[in-house]
C-alpha cells in the first residue's frame, strides 16, 4: 500500500432507491443482507476494488429509500455519470441507482448532510392493503388527521428530542432542528412528512408511533409539549412500524 | 341435490385488492395459483361450502386490482358484513377484501356490470424504479405525455375496438365505449386512466402499448383514427406488460 494516499481517487455519489423489504437495513452486519454490502458486492464485481460505500443514512430494517444518498472513492474507470448504468446492470430489481456524479474529495455522504426528509405512511381502514402491505402500517381505528396535525406542529423548530430516541443510543447532543411536520391524506392513506437537519436513532417511528395515539384520541395534540420536555423516551409512544418509513431525500449544502 | 332450487341462498358482493404478482391471474387454471382459487380456498375454510366466486374481470397474470368485484352464494350464517373480516383472517397479505355486503339474488359479478376503470403506471426515467418495481412499467425514452394525451382523446366515445383486441378471442361485439382516457403525470410517473362500458381481451394493455409509441414520438396522435378505423390489431401497438395494470373499479347501475 506504498504511496496508497497519493493516489488520486475520484468521489463518487449515488442516489439511491430501494425496496427495504428484503434487506436487514442498510448498514453490513454479520447475520442479515443489507442495502450496503450488496452495493459493494456490485461495486466489486464492475470495478474490481474492495469499495467502501458510505451512507447518509442507516436505514432499519425494512425501511425503504426514495433518495437516499451515498458516496465512495474509486480509482475505476468508468465515467461517474456512467456508475449508475453499470450498477443497475448487475444490482437486483429492489435497489435501483437513480444518479451518479463525481463531488469534491471532501463530500462525505454522511457527515456533510445538512438535512434529511422522511415519509410515514399508514393505511386507515378496517381492512389492510395488499398493494402497499409492505410499505405502509395498518392502522384500523378511524385517526383525527386534525388532531395529528395539530400535534406535529409542537415539533417544528430546534427542540431536545431526547424523548424521541431509542434508549441505549449514544449521540453527543439529542437537540434537533425540525423545519417541517406535517400530514397528507387522500382516501385511506395518510402520510405524514417530516424534514429536520437529523434524527436520532428511532426518532421518526417514536414520533410517528406518538401522534398515531393523538389519532386515535389516546392523547391530546397539546401533551406534545410536555412529551418534548420531560426528555424521557417512556413518556412517547411506541415505535411504529419499520416497513411505513421512507428516506424521501438527503439535503447537502450545494444542492 | 332435490330441493336444492328452493334453498334461499344469499348473494354476497366482495370488493377485493389484490398484488397479482405472486399470481397467474384471476381465473382458475390447472398450472398456476390464481385469485379465484385462493379466494374460493378462503371461502370453504370459513363457510365450509364449496362456492364458485365470479369475478367481474378475469385479470392477466401479474395484473393488480385496487377494485375487482366478485359475488358468491351461499347459506352461511355469516352475516354479509363479516365475510370481509373472516376472509382477510385466512387470506394471503396479497389478497384484500375491502368490503362485503349482500345484494339482489340476481346480481352478477360480470354480467351486471356497467363500466370498469383501468389505471396503467408507467415509469418514465433512464433508470428503474425499486419500490414500484411490480406495478409499473419502466420505459427510459422521455415520452411526451401532451402527445399521449391528444393520441388518448380518439379513443373517447363508441367504436370498434376490433385492432386493440388480442388475436384469437371470440367475442360477439368488439364495439365498447370509452368514457375516460387521460393521463397523470408526477415526476418520472405517467400514470394512464381509462374508463369504459367494457374491454376486450388485452385491450387496455394494447392500448397503453400504442399510446407510448406516440410517446417516443414513433407514431403520430392523429394515427389512432386510422389504427382504430382499420380493425386490424396489426395496426395497434405492442401489447404492455401486464404488472402495470391495475383494475381500479367495477361500476354498476346502483351504485
Amino acid at each position: 500500500m506504498d504511496g496508497w494516499e497519493e493516489v488520486y481517487m475520484p468521489n463518487i455519489k449515488l442516489v439511491i432507491e430501494y425496496d427495504g423489504t428484503g434487506y436487514g437495513g442498510w448498514q453490513k452486519q454479520k447475520n442479515a443482507v443489507t442495502v450496503q454490502e450488496t452495493l459493494e458486492d456490485a461495486l466489486q464485481r464492475i470495478t474490481g476494488e474492495k469499495n467502501t460505500v458510505i451512507g447518509a443514512g442507516r436505514t432499519d430494517s425494512g425501511v425503504h429509500a426514495l433518495g437516499q444518498v451515498a458516496n465512495f472513492h474509486t480509482q475505476s474507470s468508468i465515467p461517474p455519470e456512467r456508475f449508475a448504468y453499470a450498477l443497475n446492470a448487475v444490482l437486483p430489481p429492489d435497489i435501483r441507482i437513480k444518479a451518479s456524479e463525481q463531488v469534491p474529495e471532501d463530500f462525505h455522504a454522511r457527515y456533510s448532510a445538512t438535512g434529511k426528509k422522511y415519509r410515514y405512511s399508514i393505511h386507515n381502514h378496517v381492512h389492510g392493503t395488499a398493494i402497499d402491505r409492505n410499505t405502509s402500517y395498518h392502522v384500523r381505528e378511524k385517526l383525527s388527521v386534525k388532531e395529528m396535525e395539530e400535534a406535529a406542529s409542537f415539533l417544528i423548530g430546534t427542540h431536545d428530542f431526547k424523548s424521541f430516541c431509542a434508549a441505549g443510543s449514544s449521540v453527543k447532543t439529542t437537540v434537533r432542528t425540525v423545519q417541517q411536520a406535517f400530514f397528507q391524506q387522500e382516501g385511506s392513506r395518510i402520510d405524514f412528512y417530516i424534514e429536520g437537519n437529523g434524527f436520532l436513532y428511532n426518532m421518526v417511528r417514536i414520533i410517528a408511533g406518538t401522534l398515531i395515539e393523538v389519532g386515535k384520541g389516546k392523547r391530546k395534540p397539546g401533551e406534545m409539549s410536555g412529551i418534548i420536555e420531560a426528555r424521557d423516551r417512556r413518556m412517547a409512544g411506541p415505535t411504529a412500524p419499520a416497513k411505513a418509513l421512507c428516506l424521501l431525500e438527503v439535503m447537502y449544502e450545494n444542492s
